[in-house]
């Protein structure tokens, strides 16, 4: 018998997917970090939607104070309206949780939601709770409307060969402290669209070795990464940047022509937060082949 | 300490709600089936934002059909848009998962998630998958876009003393079989909003007596229930109808002058489906207090 942890996350929805109907026109393809709708052509904006999820044990732990899991349930949903150019709008909150947990985490949990709410713009439109067994992980789940002007939309899969790549931000180490507190890229991705709009972007969740060969396939490309550019995190090893995942910073192509602009304009308005040039994209089949990263349902999970 | 289980699930939900940023301006407020987005006058329908989760050992048992399981996740859905006067559009679902569940049953769940969106008319826009620990219970969440003719909106606010109560099929039993096959009343629904548009609608998921008495608040009233007159389950007593749950069947409220016209013209429609007036809204103050009913949390959990 064929288990979860024998085929990994990827190859999992590509078989779930076969199996339900799908949107006939898509306004984006399947598997950029959120769907696209078009509500039709006298519309300016497009709606964007996002599900995610937090487990007890797998992307937290017990003794993680529940304001800051709230806040990282909230901020990775965030995270997702970022990295295709757009805002958040309204939360539907989802709290599977056992019988016995206390009425202040819930209460705790729920004050990190409205604080990044409150931070990054959204509101909270409906929630559900229900309880599990008493000795199941807590499960928060997030499903979001956002939106995103037509001209801002920047998906994983409208780059090409040639084309640069940077990432926001440090990477690696995210497990010691930022993946509880990180802040998503939104004003930067923001600012990215409307100045320097890049040919394909998506947020670092699972690490970079698992992340660029997915906007790199998405674009039909390979890639080129070189390491000794990685921007790593104080203490980190460059295998630490390509495999810890939870970075949540941007990783985003845009032709090389327009880097140097882009990096002298980005060091005017984000001074406090590095953007690097780590490689290139190339023709696919050429380049580079990255592995690791974080892996659900993998036997030995590595976190 | 206070736990969940001391408080119950809507004392909880009025407890969170306050934590976090609200819709300034719903189109709808808070507590109904589902939230309402209003998207300007310029737009003939609202859309309906809806999320719910099915939690194994508390909704489904694991020995459950996965097929059958898949299908209720999306149909509970489904419900409370019909119980809303809309329809099915766009779903995400979120499967958190033990390592060692079999793939073939991440595929008849799904395959239950794919017939109940083709027969509803909605289709997957994305998901998200996780592992959980291989001792945690399985977590099914969906969250689904619909959409309402603004003339078609019906909320469980909007009745008043005097109103005759009725409800679609029969209550009581359903955890013997039809909470894992129940069809969403959504055929039933749009015709009653088109012909017969009742003054207040909900679905009847935790049992009519913590249901009923919700709708009753929700439109500052009191009601009356004729027990005799409880379209009951063959087999099942009337505190059954009255507590066991998970009936999905519809619940509403519409001026008694339209009772006698709206009954002849239903058994024409759907002959094969009751429509049983069972009592009728008061003052608020006045008539009956129904107790049972599901309680999440609660202290030895009633089902």
């Amino acid at each position: 018998m064929i288990r979860l942890s024998d085929i990994g996350e990827d190859a999992l929805i590509r078989r779930l997917i076969r199996l339900v109907p799908l949107d006939p026109a898509p306004a984006a393809g399947p598997g950029d970090d959120c769907a696209v709708v078009d509500p039709g052509p006298g519309h300016a904006s497009l709606q964007l939607l996002k599900t995610d999820a937090l487990v007890e044990h797998i992307h937290f732990l017990p003794d993680a104070p529940a304001r800051a899991v709230g806040w990282k349930a909230c901020a990775r949903v965030v995270s997702d309206f970022a990295a295709m150019g757009g805002r958040p709008e309204r939360f539907l909150v989802t709290l599977a949780l056992p019988p016995q947990t206390p009425v202040a985490w819930a209460e705790n949990l729920y004050r990190g939601i409205g604080e990044c709410l409150t931070r990054c713009g959204g509101v909270l439109a409906g929630g559900e709770t229900s309880s599990v067994p008493p000795t199941s992980a807590a499960v928060i789940s997030i499903a979001a409307t956002g939106s995103v002007r037509r001209e801002h939309l920047t998906l994983r899969s409208s780059a090409h060969p040639g084309h640069a790549l940077l990432v926001t931000g440090t990477l690696g180490g995210s497990r010691l402290a930022k993946h509880l507190a990180f802040t998503p890229r939104l004003e930067e991705t923001g600012w990215l669209v409307s100045h320097f709009k890049p040919t394909a972007m998506m947020d670092l969740s699972d690490g970079l070795a698992r992340d660029l060969p997915r906007l790199a396939l998405a674009s039909g490309c390979g890639y080129e990464v070189e390491r000794g550019l990685l921007p790593l995190t104080a203490g980190c090893t460059v295998e630490q940047a390509l495999g810890d995942g939870e970075d949540f910073e941007i990783l985003l192509a845009i032709e090389e022509s327009r880097v140097a602009g882009l990096l002298a304009a980005w060091g005017g308005e984000f001074p406090e937060l590095a953007l690097t040039r780590i490689g290139r994209l190339v023709k696919a089949g050429d380049g580079d082949s990255l592995h690791g990263g974080w892996e659900h349902f993998a036997k030995g999970l590595a976190k």
